[in-house]
């Protein structure tokens, strides 16, 4: 049975103009392949409704699951929640559930919970929350969208609380192997052994260090046995 | 007028299974944001044919300008030209004026053109090349589509050769202010900062360190003056 799909979806106009470097993208996919849920595709959007709607449409049609990171906090630019709400046509409002738990967060602290902080109470119906150990505001999972924070910690503790939820599948395994030639120098024999190991994915990326070519040969696959034995014959073929 | 707008699409199966975090796409970013072109979209695909076509064609129509990154070296999972050729319909070889550019490169180091290598010069017709100064095998524009390779030395060669050639906007300019306070206590003058400058783009962005909340206001748009005026209100209402 092949692995379960994903996508990402990152939303924030911070991300687009350079400002900020996306961090979470990377951690989601290092986790999904340890669980054997194949990351698909990844995309970023701008604070924009009908650019959110659009790809929350889109992913969640075409892949058995999809995360969002960024757009549920406090303030005017966080839309994403509402987002989600437009894209399924479910309505979304102050939820009890979601609201006694900031309640009980600013209360410890002796902060208000004001308006804009109420926002972030805001929940689609039907959607299940997502546990936020870092900061309390939740996540929350719509169908098979998990909406979660930006901010790298919270975005990481969300996906702790998401995916053991989720079925995964054979977990991705990987060997590489480091030549310090140029791809031009393998790319016969990686392309035979390709056409050999049709089960296998086999990558190659091409370094520079200390002003020499190298390159680094990754090949993956969820049969360790059969990606031993296309190293072995890969190292004997263009040496290590 | 508004600026022109821009996508980037990363290509490669080592982004999404976490091996490698892109850094191409932070990088592009801000040298558009320097030169007017809008970055609205960016999307990550595997090294699958139809997920590059597909990609390809649907910001080709979108935006107007769309940037590539990864799949055009010498390997067997360097599909990234073939699919463009396929893209726009259009016939790909290997071109005569690639194919000399490789020549004279391994000509000097005493190395082969060797069958593999030349697949760096199967560029689709009526393609203009672009400059790489970094290690020679060229990239090419079809179009709006601007075809470039994924290590970052290269592809920041690349966008240098690439940008001077296009018509950018205004660039955008930010100014952000820093508090040590939680996005809840300044959401409320925050949301009418933005209501009162509707041309600028007012973002939020929390943080926690040592243990304390804080939250950079970030401000954007073309207009310095506005910028600045935003800013000195925000300062007095909220504090720095």
């Amino acid at each position: 049975m092949p692995n379960p799909t994903a996508a990402m979806l990152v939303i924030g106009d911070e991300i687009l103009s350079g400002r900020t470097r996306d961090s979470n993208m990377n951690y989601l996919a290092g986790e999904l392949t340890k669980i054997g849920i194949d990351l698909k595709e990844a995309r970023v959007v701008s604070d924009d409704r009908e650019a959110i709607i659009a790809a929350v449409q889109a992913l969640s049609v075409a892949y058995d699951h999809v995360f969002t990171s960024g757009g549920i906090g406090p303030t005017h630019d966080d839309i994403t929640a509402e987002c989600i709400a437009a894209a399924f046509n479910t309505h979304i409002d102050v939820r009890d559930d979601a609201r006694a738990l900031l309640q009980a967060h600013y209360d410890a602290r002796g902060q208000e919970l004001n308006e804009a902080r109420l926002r972030m109470a805001r929940i689609p119906d039907g959607a299940a929350l997502i546990d936020n150990p870092v900061s309390t505001a939740p996540g929350f999972t719509l169908q098979n969208v998990n909406v979660m924070a930006g901010v790298p910690s919270v975005f990481q503790a969300m996906v702790a609380s998401v995916l053991p939820h989720l079925v995964g599948g054979a977990p991705l395994l990987s060997q590489t192997l480091c030549l310090m030639r140029g791809e031009g120098d393998v790319a016969t024999p990686l392309s035979a052994l390709a056409a050999d190991f049709p089960d296998l994915s086999i990558g190659s990326y091409p370094f520079q260090r200390d002003g020499a070519y190298g390159t680094n040969i990754v090949v993956r696959g969820t049969d360790g046995v059969m990606i031993d034995a296309a190293m072995t014959r890969l190292a004997a073929e263009v040496g290590t």
